[in-house]
């Protein structure tokens, strides 16, 4: 074996490990009886160990400086192939990170994760934020730790910026501030504007759907999508995610409500988006570190384009709204299509981000953003969280939470400690518009083929431009290679004011 | 730390990885999209190949040197505590186990394994056993070749003994073969008997039963017998098993059929056997090697006392055909429970083990352990495997299996290399009518307690007699002590003439 070919067995197994490691988490999500969290934490711990001492051995240093990859030049040597010295670099940067993490930090932040995330799922059905507090405090201390590790928090750069630097590689918060900036007040203007509007009858979604019903309607909807099942999954959790356990298997999960219908239908839907990322990587990245997405903001991008672009399209709704008819007759008897795609943008300010309408959604992430950014920088203490929560519910929502179950409790984000992933959101959905401009240019009749429920050529035209890459090209790259643009606030704010003065008539 | 602190480190660092690879074994039954086995195998190699290093590490022999443990002498030091030096015999044996067997070969077994039982999945849908021979062909010369590893095949030790010595410590295939030639004649002769006298009525069961039905019927059994769903939970999957995935996790599975509802009902009750044992284990040997049954022919003496002397007796459906009645009342409206018990103990020869009844399950069990005496010896190529299996079905239950599917590829063993299992059943039918006598005279009510559905005294005993001991003692030290008995093929054959004597007055 050559170097190069040393390093891709070392990254393989790396990735077994960690999509093992997945597993374990993802049954801890989905099945894992209640009693068995606490082992599950210790064998996480266990399986990060492992991981992490393979990526790290002295070897993998010394691999990546024989290829000539350093941390001014992590492509390495000029002679080689253009996939190699991509994988070089995402080689390079995955060890500089993790060779900095102290083996008993990596199983120790692994085991309090564990421990914490299932301390949040119970205090967030018994709505007691106390019961969380020591968990959330551990879970700062760990990401303030990290980013400290990484070099962060001090020569310019805050602690924050490290944790942001894991999702979005190369933006700080800075930037994010900026792009958050003019994204909060266009926002908060039209939301008060649409306020002042008569509102949407929607009616029809007030009526029981039995959860059963909208099982069955999800698996139809993934087959109408076009989920590979042989390649995936559904299945249900508290809070829905996606994760990739296999080059041919990646697993999404949703929930339902009977008193909230398109809750589960656009999780399903967002989720999808992810997954097609995942599932759409070309065959000679699969088996590498280079199958994965560009940051996850991008990643976003693919499942909040699928969620709102397209889910909440009124030409979605008139190729799909037959299928949920069927499923739903006695409730949909005398709804339209047209009706329930009014209904699905009903544009109100809501408690629960993953519910919001697309319009509301960004500012609940900039809520979140904030303050991530005081809790890292230690401006803000813990204990004094759901009072801020509350306060800037107020402030940006005009919201006051009934309770923090509903509240700061709501998201599993931070009791799994991944601060720094919320701007995500917001960024994909600047992202995913980027993308559609150019996307309705090279198809004319998207708009067609999505009323027909013929979903291919999106399909090839996502693959083609956006998931072939991979993560071979940093997301300012990618975008611009895509899109010949810079990310701005721009694309998204003018579909959202077209489609929304349209709806409203404002 | 001391030495045999630093074992139990070892060993539960060991467990944890075994049991991160029994999640994705469990996965691959269960969930798993078709298109991610062949990359589970690769995950489950390195899992397995992580777990031996991490037992085989020369440290380990080292500790064991050191804390006085040898083959000869496997208990360690007279001065330690009875726990520790169970604890050492167990360690011993498992490291004597491994060391033995070079990494490749471990993680090419398990690589191997996932494929083949893949393999053997699809083969047994198309019914095409040409297309499982390469995998039986390579699961055979692994069992070989692991058993030679060990140092059988010579001084007076068959490779088959090496194999039937992974379950069942210290009984060999000369003694085992004592055992089931009484059996086979005496129980061969009964099923003649039976097969002259007049047949019960079945057509109760040859009805259709919805499986949303049986899902629903197994859920209340878990409830009623006393499966605690806190640590534990119910799956299904193409053959059922017992899984244990955490101190606290432990897993069954069943399947059912609608033109067959004993199946599901009696794989979750024998499963609950299994699982009981599992759950049993006295909390100081949790989180230890010693959380282990004693072998695999206690543990199906476990899961086969459950199914057959409690589930297939009167006072059990006495008390439970009331809750299926409650799931099925069209099907089971003019039906008793008497007629019930007496369907669900129909004996006649059967196709397919599982299902078998009580008398002639046995048989099935005779004829594989022959079956595997002769392709371990090499004296049957596994291309004559099919036509050997319809040749011994005749013999001794006088059916031609209409096709391969139903019948040599029915079970899952093999696909998975785990030759030398088989005879556990039948060994665990013996074993557990010796603790059912022991059990008989301890508990005299227990027919009353049983047709009340009051099972915890049951669970009791159970628990303060064979779960207490782990696999602290040998089966047969386990067996002496319960009942101050050794192994023998008598309580069981009385409980048979007894029972269906009573059932089919001959």
């Amino acid at each position: 074996m050559n170097t190069v070919q040393k390093l891709h067995a070392i990254d393989s197994e790396y990735r077994h490990l960690e999509r093992a490691a997945a597993l374990l988490q993802w049954d801890q999500q989905v099945y894992l009886p209640i009693m068995g969290i606490e082992e599950r934490a210790e064998q996480l711990a266990l399986l990060e160990a492992v991981a992490h001492k393979r990526l790290t051995a002295v070897e993998t240093g010394q691999l990546l400086e024989e290829s000539g990859s350093t941390a001014e030049n992590p492509r390495g040597n000029e002679s080689l192939p253009p996939l190699e010295r991509d994988f070089l670099r995402v080689m390079r940067r995955r060890y500089d990170r993790a060779v900095k993490l102290p083996a008993d930090f990596v199983s120790d932040s692994a085991r309090a994760e564990g421990l914490s995330q299932a301390a949040w799922a119970a205090a967030r059905q018994n709505n007691d934020f106390a019961a969380f507090l020591p968990h959330l405090k551990t879970m700062i201390a760990i990401a303030r730790k990290k980013s400290e590790y990484w070099g962060f928090g001090g020569g310019g750069y805050s602690l924050y910026d490290g944790l942001l630097d894991i999702y979005e590689p190369g933006m700080g918060e800075a930037e994010i501030g900026v792009l958050f900036a003019a994204l909060r007040d266009r926002l908060a203007a039209l939301l008060q504007k649409i306020m002042g509007c008569p509102r949407p009858d929607t009616s029809l979604l007030r009526q029981p759907f039995p959860v059963e019903g909208q099982a069955a309607f999800a698996q139809r909807l993934l087959d109408y999508i076009g989920f590979d099942r042989q390649r995936g999954r559904l299945d249900v959790s508290a809070h829905p995610f996606t994760t990739t356990l296999g080059s041919h298997d990646t697993r999404i999960t949703t929930r339902y409500f009977p008193d909230n219908v398109l809750s589960g239908i656009f999780s399903v839907i967002h989720e999808c988006g992810h997954a097609f990322y995942e599932m759409g990587f070309p065959s000679e990245l699969q088996g590498s570190c280079l199958a994965d997405g560009a940051s996850m903001a991008v990643h976003e991008s693919q499942s909040r384009f699928w969620e709102n672009v397209i889910g909440r399209s009124l030409p979605f709704w008139e190729g799909a709204f037959p299928l949920l008819r069927d499923v739903f007759p006695a409730q949909l008897a005398g709804a339209s299509a047209g009706g329930f795609f009014r209904s699905v943008n009903d544009v109100k300010p809501s408690l629960i981000r993953v519910d919001a309408d697309e319009l509301s959604y960004s500012l609940h992430i900039i809520l979140r953003f904030e303050l991530e950014q005081q809790l890292i920088s230690g401006e803000l203490e813990p204990e004094q969280l759901p009072a801020a929560w509350r306060e800037k519910m107020q402030q940006y929502l005009g919201i006051d939470p009934p309770s923090d179950a509903d509240g700061v409790l709501q998201d599993i984000h931070w009791s799994m400690g991944s601060f720094g992933y919320f701007p995500s959101y917001a960024l994909g959905n600047l992202y995913s518009l980027h993308f559609t401009q150019k996307l309705n240019s090279d198809i004319p009749d998207l708009v067609g083929l999505v009323a027909a429920g013929q979903f291919q050529r999106l399909h090839d035209w996502l693959r083609d431009t956006v998931w072939v890459w991979g993560c071979r090209l940093e997301p300012a790259e990618l975008l611009h290679r895509v899109t010949g643009e810079k990310l701005q606030a721009g694309p998204f704010l003018s579909y959202i004011e077209k489609k929304y003065g349209e709806l409203y008539s404002y």
